[in-house]
Parts: C-alpha cells; structure tokens; sequence
C-alpha cells in the first residue's frame, strides 16, 4: 500500500484539456463545488481563445475523498464530455512512483535521491536502475533497491527486456538521470509510462553526444541544461524545464561540465517535481506548466 | 476621451479578494458565464484555506462590454455581497492615466517614455512633473506635457499643493521615477491614487539615503533595486518588484550606481506594467502579483 | 580633435598576444616600468600554459603619455618582437569612432545613444545609418547625424557602396543595432574595421531568419540574445556576450520578441562597451573578454 | 603526510598585498621569472591606485617546487620588503585541511561532502563536529571521523573547549554548515584559523534568528543567502559570496526555507572553493575575490 502524504490527505488534482470553448471554466468549477470540493488552486490557458486549445488544472479539498472517487469521476465524465474535453483527477495524497535509471555520473542521482529523503519529492521510488554499479552503494544507503542491467553493445533489445521487466506495473513514471543509453522506440511504446530525460545542453542548441565540448569549441558565454519528455527524436521531445550558468573564456570543456553538472541536477529537480505534482501538460511538443 | 486599445476592445478585468470560503471560485465564474462572459485568464490564491485571505484575478471577454457593465456590476454586487468580499471591475481597453514624477535622473523616465511609445506599456500619460528642468526637452520630444515644480526648502507644502492641483482628476497612479524629495504624509492623503518608487536597494537592505554608497561600504556582491507602493513609512511599502544584479570588489560606488541604474529602470517598468494591468493586489504591507 | 575624456587622461591600454612562453609577463611589465608606466589593471589568461596561445591587457598609468608613445611604441616592438607576439597600444583617453547601423527597430539603437549620452559609453558616434528613415528625429535628437541610405533589392552593391563611402577613415568600428540587411564579403572586406551585431537568439540556437518564431515553435523556457562579431559565415561570429530571459507556455512569438528586445539591448551594449575599451581579444572563433 | 593534487603539483599561489605603488607588479613578475616559476594566472587590484591598498594573486609553475620554497621564500622576503607589503606563499598541490561544523539540517554539510568526493573541492576533511547526531552516519558513509559534542545551555565554554580540542594542529580553516550555536569571541580568537558561516538572507537584510520568516513578513521577491567570514559581529563579518532566487506571493515561509536551501548550498560551496583556492583576500570589512 502506497505511503499517504498527509499534507495532501483528501486534495484531488483535476487536469482538463482540449478545445477551448465558453463557459468551461464555469462547468469545472460548478462540478467541483457540488461534489463539496474546495478549490485550493486554480491555473488555466488557453492559447487562442477564438478556436483553440485549452488547459486547466484544479486542485480543490474534498473532505472524505477516496470514498468519494468513483461518484466524482462519473460527475466529470457527464459533465466534460459534451464539450469533448480530456481529463485525468488524480489523489494528490498518493505519490508517483518514480524509477530512476543511471550510468556512472552520481549527480543527478544523488540530488533526486536527497530531495526525496528531505520529502521534497513527492513520489515513491521503487528502484534504480543502472548499467553501472558504481552507485549502487550509495543508492541503497538511501534504502532504495538497486538493479545492474549491463548494456551488451549495439544489441540492445537483451538489456531492454531486462528493465521492462522491472518497471512494468511497478512505476508511473521513469528519470533518465544522465543514463547514456539510447532507448529504443520499442522501449519507450512498451514502457507505457513518460519518460523525462536532462540533457546536457541548452536545447535546441548542441544535439546529441558531447554537448558540453561543442559549447566550448563554439565559444559559448552562457551553457545551459534542458529537462524533456523522450520522445522517438532524440533531443525533440516536449521541454519542461531549462536554465544556464555564466561561464568565460578560461572555462576549460572539463570546467563547463563541472559547473554545467549543478545547472542539470537543479533543472531535472525542478522538471521531476513538477510532473510528479501533475503540474505539467503534454501538447503536441510542447509543454504547459503551471508552477 | 481616452484611447481605445483594440486588442483588449470588450475585455473586463475582475479582482476580488477578502474572507476565503468555499464555493467563491465556482460563485465567480458562475457569474461571468451568466453575463456571456468568457474567460480569458484566471487566477487565484489563498493565504490559508482554513480562514484566510482570497484574491482573484479573471480577465473575461464579452461582446458589447461597455453598454453591459452597469447590469454587471450589479450583479457582481449581489452575487459577492453575501461572501463580503471586496471587488473592482475594469474596462481593460481604457488605459490607465499615469503621471510621472522625476528629479534630475532621466534613466527611469525615459524607460517609461520609449515603452510607453513602443506600446508596451497600457497607460495614457498626462504629464510628467519634476522639481529641476534638465528633462523637459526629452519629455516633450515624446509629446507628454511636462511641468516644472521646484522644491523650495524644508517647507514643502507649497510645491506639494501646485503638484496636487495638476494631478487633481487627472491622474488614476503616480509613479515616482527617481523623484528625490519625499512625499508628505498629507500629499499621500489628498492624492487618493496608488503612487508607486523605485528605490535603489534590494529592500529592506539599505533602506533611506545614498544606498549605493552603503552597498559599498558592507561590500555586498549584488546590488538590487525595489518597487513598491509608498506609504507613511519610507521605504516601507508594500513590494512589487525586485531584482538585483551581481558586482565585485573592482566596483566603485559610481559604478555601483551606473550598473544599479539598469536594473532600477527595469524592475520600474515591469512594476508599473503590472500595476496598469491589474495584476497586483495590496493586501497589508504585501502584495498578490499574477504576472 | 577627438575628444579627450579626463578620468582616463594618461591611461594606455596595451594588448599582447600570441605564444605562450616563459617571462612574458615579466617582460611586460618591466617594459612598463622602465617606460615611467604605473599598471593600473593587468589581466592575463593562456589557454594552455604548455605551448598554448597567451593573451594579456594592461592598462598603464604614465604622465605624459601622448608625448612618450612613440618611444613606448619602440620598445615595446623591441621587447615583444623576439617572442613572436602581436601587441597594440591605445591611448584611453581617445575614444573609439563607432558607427551605428539601424532599420526600423528602436530599441538597441537608443539604448546605445542614450548610455552614450549619460557617458557610459567611451565613443564617439560620428554617424547613424539606416535603411530606413522613421528613426531619423530621434537620432538627430541626440545631436547625431543620420544617413538614409535604402536598401535596393537583391543587388545591394550600390548600397553598401554608400554606406562605404560613409564610413571609410570616419569610424573604428561598426554596430549592426539590429541592421536586418546581410553584409556582403566584398563589404565586410572593404569597411576594415570590426563589425559588432546582435542576434535575437541564444547561438547557436536559431541560427538565420524568425529566431523568436522558431524559439516559440520549440517551446523553450528561455530566450536569449547573443553579440558577436559578424564575419563572412552568418551567425557564426565570435560570441562577445551573450544572455537569457526566462519565458513560459504563455508567451506568444510577439511576447517573446517583447521581451526578447530588453535582452538584446542589453547584451549589445555590454558587448559595445567591451569592445570600445579593448576588453575583448579575438582568436580564432573566440574571444577572450577580461571585463 | 597529506595528499598531493597531481594537476596542481609544482604550483605556487603567490598572496600579495599592501600599500599600492609604482613597479610593485614589475617586482612580483621578475621575482617569479629569476626564480625559474612561469606565471599561470595572475589578477591584480588596487582600490585606488593614488596612495591605496593594492591586491595581487599570482599563480605560477616551477619544476621542483617544494625543494625550491625557501630559497623562494627567502627572495619573496627580501623583495616585498623594502614596499611593505604582505604576502603568503602556498603550495597548491598540498590541500587545506577544512573541519565542517553543523547542527540538524544536511543540506550544506552533504553539498560540501559530495563536491569533495567528486574531486571539486580542493582541500582535505579531517572531521566534521556537531551538536546532534542525526547526520553522523551520513558523514562517516563518505569515510570522514564525525565527532558529536553536544551543546550545553548557555555556558558555551565546555563545548566550546571540546571542539577547540579536537580542532587544534588539525585544520586550516573551519566551515560553519548552518551550525546553529553562536561561536563566542573567545573561541574564534583561540581557533587562530578563518571561519566561513552560511547566512540564510540576502545580508545587510534580515541580520539574526529567523531571516526567512522575517523575509515572508516582508513580502520580498527575492530571498537569498550569504557566506562571509565569521568576526565578533554577528553576520556582519566580511562577505565572500550571495545569491538569491526569485519567491512569489504563494510561497509561505517554510517554502522560503525550502527554496533559500538551494541557494545557501550553492554559495557555500563557492565562497568554500574560492577561500580553498587562495582566492580570496580579506581587506578590512571587505573581500577581493579573483574567481
């Protein structure tokens, strides 16, 4: 049974989208007040009023909300359908669970890992996963378990198999928290689950391998780092989150990914903490993040 | 008769804010939606579900606006009576009247001109008032009347008077663009509009005289500056903005001062933006910013 | 006579470059000593200590400096000819003669008049050209002398003759401020002096034409600016400066132009300022800035 | 025998300051040059180059250092004096021995721990003291001695003698990782050794006990966080570092705290590198910091 955040006990977080049209506001609203919810927050978009496309997220207080689940969902249903809007209500009370895959670099890793113990992150993390084992005394001193799936060369589908059959059913969402591993479109249809990567460059700038050599070879003044949904393109997938540091002339390759290493840990933080909250909504590729 | 902005033609800005309760949100957009209102934007905050303090912003369109808000306001009033909350409806496409105070210092000023010019900022301009002349060429060439109140020693009544007679009527804010002299408890009494400075320190560091002088003297690494709403209390106000840049040991009080001007300027403009749009709400000495 | 600014009276600014090798910093300075040179700022950086480039700026304090350069000028060619290394010698006190190049955008255009006029800028502007007029009163405003010189279809040989005509022994460097023409080779060859610009983009991001249109179809959460020297491969310059704002879902491409526009003006009279008080060193696609 | 960075072996940081005079930067190169060192990086300062103080950091190689130092010593001596000036000169290859006092929160002492398990920290922990135990087993886990001593009420002395104890011959300089007891005068006389403490705001704002909760009254839009040098005043030591992050009305004060974390482990960190690297030079209440 899943671990109860009581902070959140009897919050529901209800996200709404689809096409844009009068009076939705006012229907999510009425729906909510006469299930006896209290709305706590409220953030909406719309980006086109005349025909477009719109988002909202509600997180509202019902008192006694597990037992009243069911009767909410069948009142959203009959209520937003006639507008042919998708939705998804979720108990804020029962956390994600998060798996973590990771090669050798511990920064990333660490950093998710410590904001989970301080009870930053709202989420259960069921394991980690690496296909190096450097870290796995550090991931169980944090009492989470660890799996080593070595990579077996250009054949990836062993390896592949190997952590689907970890995840599957077991997590709700998974970090690529600097994994060096490319996955497979194979991987990312079954694995049923969003996937949230941090790369190592500001994006779209610097695609692919060695981002941080690139930006000093190309004299850059600022290096950044871009958390993002994976996507079958690598490195196109939906931006959640970016941010830069200041660097100079006299930064060497090594130095830019030293100080670049504090921009990805700090960017894939804010990314993770905002999906697990569900405080970011997928469009095409784009994100709308409600923070 | 004021200028019409086309693009916020039929756009009504609604803030209410006082005791939380539930059912308010849902009260609100009820209401909008019966008065063929749309929502355009939306937000809200709570300082504490349990018995705390509301403030809502929504932007709503509706066709005909103008010939529709008396019916509206009425309704406004009958509908948030009951919850005892406070409100204000605005015409969004009636630009606010600022005037503009000034001293010697034209960096401020001439960031409000050019983007008032540009059209970034949504206000009319009536006049710009300052104790020396040095400006009136600058300010005219933007064709803004621009009149001249000298101070006159400790008493200040007298140039105090003159400035309120101009203002009288005219004026829906005030804005202090690195004006020097200080306002008097009875100026900020008769003026009965929100007049909003800019100080040149991250508040409440620093706060009175020649901060760029004391930033020096403490040796801090960034300097920062501080819009806020003026009241009794100097340097007191409510915030709205706030930001700061960084500096060294190399940096003279004059340079502190020349690279702290960019950021007056900026924070200045974003302030008033907020303000003429409706995002700010006082409440105590804080203020609610929906950006 | 170019003017003289006081506070840097006396003042020279020596550059040395080329192979690193042991005592060149010695060298440097005994060579200032023994020239009666009291060094007021030194600055030193090898990108290799073991057979890399060196790069050094050295600001001098001498009494009596214009009368001595020829001879400061002698020795320092004796001093640094049998290390190989390329140097030049300014007189501080000599402004540099910067022309600026405009179209129909404002704002990096006045940002850089205005700073000039509050003495921020160590220049003098000898002209402003553009493309277009609707700038013109402005910039005569400032007391600078506009030049319309209208861009002519694909062949712009007739055009960039004028602007060369113009420009030719009156100017030190040039300022593209958002000069949407592209400069030919034959021009860039011809005008014999460094070309600044500004590009609206965080490079190598967004490389070529619409770069806020392109950032928004991305979704990134920031947008930047970058100043480089224009060279014969578009956007590919040495980056001089370069910063970012941050941005959200919310932002339309006109939003992100809005605000895209204080980031450029920023950045560019960071980068103009460097420049004009020989900060910046270029090597290779590089640039080493001591600011 | 401690341990020796290899990529710093045979380099010296060469300290110097003092009354600013002509050929002191001319002295210093050719001292280093007919002591057979090649100077890497060198950064100079003075704070007023008529009649002020003058700051100098040079860092150089020369091939069999340790064996050279006091023959180099010895010349160093005899140069400088004849100016006056101050200086110290220290191998970088040996690391500094930094002893890290805390108290209940992790979140400084474990940025400190991983950054020098990475290898980013140059110096050696000998220990780390607190008054709780909560964070012992984290710290013995990075195979450094953690030694409990328990606070006692108001007489300190007991305590207080007990850590000098343990601190005595063992340490270069002590970190104060939010260690919240008050250090007494006569404890930072007897330590003889810098002590660097991490202030929760934005300093001069927010001086003593609570600075995020006061922050929150406020109603400020920025927090921050400052590293300076402990002295008898309390926060108003010498400031090495700040930074701050941008808050919003949302953010309740235990938010503030959360958020304020990030900022306080960041610049930590840096004044802690910096200081470990001789790049830092106390001058009255004030730093020059050559990062």
């Amino acid at each position: 049974m899943p671990a109860v955040r009581e902070s959140t006990l009897d919050h529901a977080c209800l996200i709404v989208h689809g096409p844009d049209q009068p009076g939705l506001v006012a229907a999510v609203t009425a729906l909510i007040t006469r299930n006896e919810g209290n709305i706590v927050t409220l953030d909406q978009y719309s980006d086109n009023p005349e025909g477009g496309a719109f988002f909202q997220r509600v997180v509202f207080h019902r008192a006694g909300l597990s037992a009243a689940l069911p009767d909410i969902r069948a009142d959203i249903a009959a209520t937003l359908e006639p507008y042919g809007m998708e939705w998804r209500l979720t108990d804020q009370s029962i956390p994600k669970r998060m798996a973590i895959l990771a090669s050798t670099s511990d920064h990333c890793l660490l950093e998710l890992l410590w904001r989970h113990r301080r009870g930053e992150l709202p989420v259960t993390i069921p394991m980690v996963v690496s296909n190096h084992t450097n870290v796995a005394d550090d991931v169980r001193s944090f009492g989470i378990p660890f799996f080593h799936v070595p990579s077996q060369g250009p054949d990836k589908s062993t390896a592949e198999a190997r952590i689907l059959e970890l995840l599957r059913d077991n997590v709700d969402f998974v970090v690529l928290a600097r994994y060096m591993q490319i996955l497979s479109d194979d991987f990312l249809r079954d694995v049923a689950a969003p996937v949230i990567n941090i790369h190592h460059s500001f994006l779209p700038a610097f695609i692919g391998a060695a981002p941080y050599r690139k930006a000093h070879e190309r004299g850059v003044k600022l290096i950044g780092a871009t958390s993002h949904y994976v996507t079958k393109d690598l490195d196109e997938g939906p931006i959640i989150e970016q941010d830069v540091v200041r660097v100079s002339h006299a930064d060497t390759a090594a130095d830019l990914q030293r100080r670049g290493s504090d921009v990805e840990r700090a960017v894939l933080a804010r990314a993770v903490t905002w999906h697990a909250e569900d405080r970011v909504i997928r469009h095409g590729n784009h994100t709308i993040v409600f923070p």
